[in-house]
């Protein structure tokens, strides 16, 4: 499959789209992005890498991050982790305290914020150091030594991080962090503020098209767990959305509020595309029109 | 593949889980039906059809009619009908009033009750006899023309449907019905009481597998509406189980009370398996457990 | 106290907001009320009865018929209707059926809709008739005989009651309905199409003043029970807006979509003022004006 | 009226129930409390204190500080403080989430958890010294210059007050907080772990009585804003039993988990119960029991 092509047809299908997103602009230093900016990349489980675009432009993974998390709680951990987050879609937008409320401190799953910072507590629980952890993931399986915490992001953040501080006392409230709120806090908004190119990306999430498996062949996640860990992005992974992106793109994804969206083809590779510019969910306008137009050309989707 | 004997394991790993199970018991005819009972067969798109157990037994079909219902809808109507109804999951239990009322009477998605109830009366104004067309449609794909309504069952659910017409008249409510509240149920009653076996469903979902055509080679669906129909049934087909049946499953499926549940292969085939025993979801204990072991055996997921 | 002093300047601070309020348009024959109408009448324990404006017009008495609705039931029958029915503030919209279905079927108070349905449904089991009952107490209490119910305003209300049909269904799914629910609806849409002037009201009330006593001197309620009754009213009387009316006018009252409110002076006597523009809440603005500015002249409010 | 043997009969009549209350144990030093422990004073406005049981004895006023918070805040404020913070019950919970998100960070009524939280925002902005000025206030009034913060049960707030601050956070993230999270919990944490004594109480609550005059003649609140203050306290100021407080007691009553209520006679005085086993809605017992004996008893209700 000539996916090159593929991939520019995507990207002018998605140009148009790109004036109608907002970029987020909750914090200062991500209102600084360029609305107008556009990059996706395929990389194949047969190890080619394609890109179009500013595909090796970093940017802010912001809740792409929640993807690794995950993964390496659950290679570290185990099936424990599910006894205090749930697997379920929440119906709800991406950060609300409400389900939180009503059912007991166990968030719906492990993609919404408050399933993210128990995800996060629980690899600083594993590792000591669950950002550090993330990065040196990001940086293995892209070969990007650069990928990196971006601090003025991360400070940003925090600054502005009331609401994420309620979830996570909200939380330890109901007895569902291990570690001081601070600290999770921390680890929490130093995952989200690393920075990456749709390339690191798309390299980064390879284990998903290879069944669990890294690059170097090692495996970070049972077959079993690799083939969850795509169901739920699948059912859980944009947000309040997650029922319009699986009948547009019908692929597995997990998108950011950096504007990134980055897709499983089981069996084939990992696609990562970018673009500052949200829609209301929180989901990148361009991103979706590029993915949307990339799976019904090819054909591939999960359907 | 030799699906029969995988579909002999199914069945083994299922028979010791049926007594987890209770019967749906909120109306006496279905309160009968014998919880040990169990059935599966597959219907391929290469034309071959497998049997295990009590797959030719007829049952209620109940909710798993409501995939043929929206099939229907959108085969007739259009994109119409997405205006009146969601797609999102609705992260709370499958009868719930409480989604519709904060959003103004918009189902979330069409296998909640609400949903099917709008989906139901969109067929009626498209065709004037919506349980009728669902029913031909079924014997068509099945070649059983012994599938019909069981009377007994769509008048003891009438009988005891006081939730549903509360939804029925909400919507009304909310103007999102064309036909009169009875006239909706009446034909809602009527197509969640058809009985069919294990065969005949998996025979009738025959034209998911093949992205859209009917066994006949005739076109029910377009390509990108079948895939669309497949994403709606992963994300919202099993009630508030959507994301475990995704976990565990990992393929589109629709459940009802019954105790069917109908899976789709994209492109290989149609799976249904039946036990009448229900999880506290409302989702059958067997049925999950065979498809399940089926999946996690042949390693044929959509992940 | 000169009270006709006092009706008049609360005529007088009303005035000016009658434009502010949006006449009722639920239903085409609470639609033609004229917005600029306003009437007040105070009916003593002395005996006296003192009016200003049109006190004797008539008009759709609407929800402060389930004041007497409730104080019929309860001299009918007992407490028992205490565990069908809570006393709590709803902090919710009067016809909301969030709260019916989070506290299975026992609905928050006896004035929000749902409450009311339960309390008639109650009376018609006590009497057989519960509109009627409803009625006779309004023509003994207020010596008018052309108390009647208007109706074109229950065909009205019925044809226009998906909502309220809604929750009765709901109720009867709960099994907190005795009667059925068309039974049910069809007197509670009669004794909401009562109609009655203020100065009806106004006496008719007169037992929640008196502690209980009726005009010819027998019991309709006992003490304790007229103070409760007081003490609902006050604190669920008037929609999601109890708080404010506590606030404001700082008395027990019932309001109604028609734009009456009846307050009641513990001891003194009891107050109706009428105007058919409400506000947000579904209050009467004018109403509550007069009520405002004659319990800040007087300075009678039970606080 | 001899109020000295009508508290005697309340006393009497509230110690058969003493034992079905349980201690609030979410803080250990509350735990320490004696569950049998029962106090109950009447201030008149005519000077006379009436005590019975353990009247002297200081405990934790927790909630009931909200009462004085409140007063200062409006003394000092104006009627600014009410765009921050509603007036209408909250039908949930006493420390709910909910009905914040869904309200936008302005809390239902002054009495909740988020609401005091504004109030004490709102005078540490007015004051600089929140707590101190509660204390001094209560000191003034009771003439008890013992009234002070009990440094252990306000460190044991802050040590296990995840909730608190989760809800602080929250209202910091809608900018309903002027000064920083921790300091408003502080203040808040501060003016909760007063200890007062039923006498102190109930002299301090004495204003209310009066229309708003302090103790020494000068004037804490306008006549209309003690009436408002008195409706408030009436239809929110026992958490989620505003109704069943209002029906069983007749009066204006803030209740603590520390196990007091202070309730107001208008233009009579002030009455506070004492005892620290609290029922599920967390309201004492013993005090609910002792006041609705007295108001039973004496006729002193407002309704």
């Amino acid at each position: 499959m000539d996916y090159q092509r593929f991939l520019e047809q995507a990207m002018a299908a998605a140009l148009p789209a790109l004036g109608r997103g907002k970029v987020a602009d909750y914090i200062p230093a991500l209102a600084a992005a360029d609305a107008g900016a556009f990059g996706m990349a395929l990389a194949t489980t047969d190890g080619e890498v394609h890109g179009v675009g500013d595909d090796t432009t970093p940017f802010s993974v912001q809740s792409v991050s929640k993807l690794f998390t995950l993964a390496l709680a659950l290679h570290h951990g185990s099936d424990a982790l599910w006894r205090r987050v749930g697997r379920e879609p929440s119906g709800n937008p991406f950060n609300s305290l409400i389900q939180l409320e009503t059912e007991q401190g166990i968030p719906r799953n492990p993609f919404i914020n408050a399933g993210a910072l128990v995800v996060t507590d629980a690899l600083q629980t594993l590792t000591g150091d669950a950002s550090g952890a993330v990065r040196e993931l990001l940086r293995a399986e892209s070969g990007n030594p650069a990928v990196a915490t971006a601090p003025a992001i991360a400070a940003s953040e925090a600054a502005h991080g009331h609401r994420n501080a309620a979830l996570a006392h909200f939380l330890a409230h109901f007895g569902n962090l291990r570690n001081p709120v601070d600290t999770v806090l921390e680890h929490y908004y130093a995952h989200c503020a690393l920075e990456a190119s749709c390339r690191d990306l798309a390299l980064a999430g390879g284990f998903l098209a290879r069944h669990g498996l890294r690059a170097d062949g090692s495996r970070l996640l049972s077959r079993t767990d690799a083939k969850r860990l795509n169901a739920v992005m699948l059912t859980c992974g944009t947000y309040d959305a997650a029922g319009e992106f699986a009948y547009r793109v019908g692929l597995p994804g997990k998108s950011g509020v950096g504007g990134a969206i980055l897709a499983i083809l089981p069996g084939r590779g990992a696609l990562c595309a970018w673009s500052p510019g949200l829609d209301p969910a929180g989901n990148s306008v361009g991103a979706m029109a590029a993915l949307d137009a990339f799976t019904t050309a090819t054909g591939l989707s999960v359907f």
